[in-house]
């Protein structure tokens, strides 16, 4: 069912700037089989999708970050749909491939943001414990943000959630294992480690108009933070882009597709959680199914192949960044990544300090900028080692080594991100 | 002190295949400041170094691998220098700018193994605990393996270790913390964590003729696994190629700079340890010294800036895995970057063991093909995100999931690796 | 002056589909110094332009190229502008960094057309001297074509005409050396060689409510076929996409900016005339004045820098076909780049027929597609050599020469392009 | 037939630096179907051909231009074979796979120069014409020039000509439509247009052994300038570098495969005719036949697949310049593509020039470096519209307009290029 020559694609949701996000049918912020359809899509369709941002605009473009301190995560992701795709049942692989996602025309900016560690925290929580934003205006495909002056750059955009609906026995299993880890992680006594059913703040678009069908979602439904092998959601990679094709499992009659959380723009790890830019717009999909998918193609968690137009700057326009677990303390781990792209983070950030931002704007552009973080080696005991490369054409001054030693380092008025009113 | 115009470019060390490596000057395996410099390079000359394979010959071109299973590894890594670089001193930085790599002529092949779990192991060794191993043919800048049939690709050629010689306090450090982790890791019952100074085996050049100094060497150097934060070393980044630019720190007199471990090709991660496509070759280096250059340019960690002539696939010729915290036992981890990167590699198996290859097969292949391994999302608790882009084009079959929904699945003869006369 | 954080971008040209291009302000299809300008943009501000496609709507998205053969080319391009740069003056440059450029929504849809060899012709008007259409439809940065099928691409889009208007003086010098052409051209007895002032359907915005002006400029004013040295216009650069930065003399005060001929695609050498995918649109600009810039850049003609999301395929996935100049009827030209490049088209329509396409089918698709048409060698008498890369990912099947070899060709129901209702 | 593995690959044809060119066997400058084969490949088989530079050695690394403006053009190219491959008959398909092109360890040296006017010329000889030269050296992939200094890049090295034999009927169609040009041509008065068949110093492998073949062979042999679209040979494109495979067609038994004219580097249209960085060297070609392949794949001329490694540096870091077909008298062309490519080259030249280099030096680096030259638009008569992209990080100073408008025109020394020694 394509649409027909000539005539616009047809847009399946729509979303209001008027009616709280609460409100709208259409939207909604857990997993659950039994969350209504929000409309149907046949196979072989292109449609947009209206999406909120992932916060249902909690964040404001303003100075202060006092809203990213507050923020109210029991009420994200936003998420539009679940679409009902025709004939689709469990077993069958949706291949998703997004033709276009744009921003609101009315609405050119987004945000990128450090929450405070107690409210959500983030990857260097440790070091940048207060909430701080930045936001990030948007000039067709390129955003620049007076929160993070001296760099320009073209947007990978894409979608951060795609997933379709758990099954009843996939939500059980998602609600056991992550149940069993806040049970007994070592960290779960100082900070959360899992985000479990939350019946506050859930929407289910229509669902409240079925007598008990809201407070069963909302004490078994699966957070929409993290992304799940299952079913993918929230995974936050940012080659989904323009062109991308995915393929998703379905896990009910009708695959309960949905999608939002989109980003203009973000880095490899988004580290500082709300860390890509973040924005309301329009996808455009081309949905297609492919009976008894899972089995023919092999598929546990989902696979997908990127677009041909992602921002290419050359290898060797790439200042690249090693990083090693060896923390600052000068505690050897073994072979964890995570403590090794920590450090990489923070080679980084003392490079580009010294330029004249804060600590804090770097945090959000590595965020938020399409740097490329890979896991360039990982059996060599005890050190996992990782690379960061960091593309030097974004910004308007040159940050390479010939540049400092060839000029020094320049002095740069670099302005300041937006911080909290009680910044301490 | 660049060449003359029309003049061969100097070879600074020279290796012999009929010595044992153990026996030859200008070779060592261990970091120390104390191992006598191999020979002296000028700052702004380009010279030639030749590199034996990391083991020093220890593996054969057969199709055993119980070479691979009884592998002395006290013996590694034999590598090049240290050389002296005239007029450096700590807190300088040595700029090393990689003109080319190749393998000798007369020797146009090397090997990529899996260890076995009790002698080296790797990142899957508890899903392939029994050695195996892949000779790769060299046909210029391609390579193909008789035991991995099926694949052809160019080799994004680079060293797995450069480095500068560590200060006797930094080695005493190096000794410190790694000492502290195999005291307390929770793994160092049932594994290694980490590799202690080892007096067997220890090779220091010319450092026998001093009476005292290589049981010194011995007692105090570093193993060259792993690689280390201060001084980069075993890193194995793939990226490191041709036209690549490192800075790397000086941390003593005359720097002591060594290379080895040359790879034909790597995939990110490198992931069965001696994953790479091993090799005896030569590397050719430019020399440059920035005085006083880790303040410059405020380093702690090298750096370095990838060259032009790495191969391209196109993003629409990348099929990419994903990768979640979650294990095939359905436990749920803490944001495991690791767990999720050892995901993402049996799906890749998964995926490519339907048209005929064996496990150890595409773990082989996924250790030396030039996969791309991204940190996609680290901050969504608890599942940490990673990717496995896989180029289609390295393939001569359509491994694409639309060439299997148009015409199935192939049925190709793809032979074996080589696997342990005694293998069970 | 920068458009405010988190407002629209002002819409400096609306174009409307209701009124014919004809009487609209703020269109015109001649270069004149004295066309009113439309508006004023201020050096620094980034607007949104629509405009109309170059023909102003003569041609139909039906399956007759009827439209086509009768095309009145007295009246193109319709061109939006010209408009006033704010404190711009004869010898400064106009830096105009193109943000993004889209189709309207409500028009998801553009044309490919070969003109009759008898109005308007094409490169390749001998071989196919009868009119053809193609339509093709856009699919967020795809487009596909019912009168193409089995290929599918990424528009890399972009206008076909830019320019600043030519002062009196560029105008005459224009007018005399064109019309020496066509007083002294081999070629001016059997064919247009050149397109004189016209004062027949001239447009120029509300220059028809001052007495005479518009007698004046269709008397005097210069066609909008070709581009000019001078001041760029129809150059038809498929690389002036997202992200591009060209830099463009100013002739008059005011400069006089006019865009138009927006394309969806196009192919090097866009041979068909009107064969990149021509839409109506809206541009989003960003300008800046460089003042004095033509001396301080020692520029006669435009200068570019593309920009960083071009569609990329790898070199890998690019088949490419060798055209020298020596005819069809085994004439040897002297180093002519033209016949050598027709030659090129001709290989590559040969080799894509097997398939089952018209020629006509491939004239339009190599007209459209991004193809890389590039000029080899060009000195080694008398054979001037040219190469067509043709992206082998924008076909649905193999058209690679290991495809055939494997496979055989395939049998494939290609369909027709539009043709006109009179054909022989 | 692949070599055996760990043994080197065989080298099919050894040259020799110390007899001279015309007396060696295997070498030839003629193309004709009776030149005795070098020797014998066999289908499967990759084998290494050492080649000379294509003038068998008449130039030096020195500071003066007087070789190459004495320089023998009857000599050129001395080709490397030809060889037998075996099993080959007219209208199969030679299959070339460059494995890889290297310059010899011990002559890490190439040249670029400018012909005299009167003895080779170039296509910027009105404006140049006198002769001029740079040496190259070799760092590795890289290269760099006393002659052309502030500027250093990577190679794209590849054959100038590879092809195969012509058969007795192609070779009199080659000399009867060359001929024809001579006779036909209203440039033939003042200069070259066609290089037809001559009897000094031609050379043919070992034909003088046989009475009359050689007189025969100079007779009758077609020079090796230019290309030609039966069978490639001169055709001089930069992108048949390592990796690509190119589909040659056969017009004799055996096929008679012949390649020299090895190119360290290029720049697209190889301006000054010996423009290329022109070396001696090895190159490692993989030999496949298909049989019946002209058919089976409807070529006529020889059709290609570049490689994977080309040196990228990213669109947004290409200065592209416009060239119209308007001549520097403002005298109008018709849509003729060399003179808009004149008109490209002088604006560079026009560019780079106020950075301190002279006219030749650019010329000569315009030749060589890789610059991508396109056919942008070819049907706007009058107005053939061509671009030539210079990348801007082969510069090790910025060359960008916003470095200049940031930071003015640097000083530079930037020294000279080799000048005869009569120059005036």
């Amino acid at each position: 069912m394509a649409t027909p020559s000539g005539t616009p694609i047809r847009t399946a949701h729509s979303v209001s700037f008027e009616t709280p996000a609460s409100e709208q049918a259409g939207l909604h912020n857990r997993w659950h089989p039994d969350i209504p359809f929000a409309s149907a899509i046949t196979p072989g369709e292109t449609v947009k999708i209206e999406c909120l941002d992932w916060t249902g605009g909690q964040i404001k473009n303003d100075d202060s970050a006092d809203d990213v301190k507050n923020i109210d995560l029991t009420r994200v992701h936003y998420l539009s749909g679940p679409f009902e795709i025709k004939g689709a049942e469990p077993g069958d692989v949706l291949q998703v491939e997004i033709q276009d996602v744009q921003p609101f025309d009315h609405r050119p900016w987004g945000f990128c943001a450090i929450f405070d560690k107690k409210n959500g925290g983030g990857f260097l929580d440790e070091e940048y414990p207060q909430a701080a934003k930045a936001i990030w205006d948007f000039s067709g495909i390129f955003t620049s943000s007076r929160h993070v002056p001296g760099v320009k750059f073209a947007g990978l955009i894409h979608p951060g959630i795609m997933g379709c609906a758990p099954s009843t026995e996939l939500l059980a299993e998602w609600t056991r294992r992550e149940t069993e880890l806040v049970d007994t992680c070592e960290h779960a006594a100082h900070r959360d480690v899992a985000l479990l059913p939350e019946p506050r703040s859930v929407h289910a678009g229509v669902a409240a108009k079925t007598p008990g069908l809201l407070e069963k979602i909302g004490k078994e439904g699966a957070r929409t933070i993290p992304g799940r092998p299952e079913h993918g959601g929230n995974c936050d990679i940012k080659n989904l882009s323009r062109g991308s094709k995915t393929f998703l499992p379905v896990h009910i009659n009708g695959a309960g597709f949905s999608v939002g959380d989109l980003h203009f723009s973000q880095g490899d790890g988004e580290i500082s959680f709300c860390g890509a830019i973040e924005m309301a717009g329009v996808i455009t999909i081309k949905f297609d199914l492919i009976k008894g998918g899972m089995e023919k193609l092999g598929m546990k968690s989902p696979i997908y192949i990127p677009g041909p137009v992602e921002p290419q700057f050359g290898p060797g326009r790439m200042l690249t960044f090693e990083g090693f677990s060896v923390d600052d303390a000068g505690k050897q781990h073994f072979l964890d990544v995570n403590v090794a792209y920590k450090q990489n983070c923070k080679r980084v950030i003392e490079y580009l300090q010294r330029f004249g931002y804060s600590g804090e704007q770097i945090y959000l552009l590595l965020s938020c900028a399409p740097i490329q973080g890979h896991i360039a080696g990982i059996v060599d005991i005890p050190n996992a080692c990782t690379t960061i490369g960091l593309p030097m054409d974004i910004f308007d001054f040159d940050i390479s080594p010939a540049g400092i030693l060839k000029n020094g380092l320049p002095k740069l008025d670099l302005g300041s991100c937006a911080y909290t009113s009680d910044r301490k």
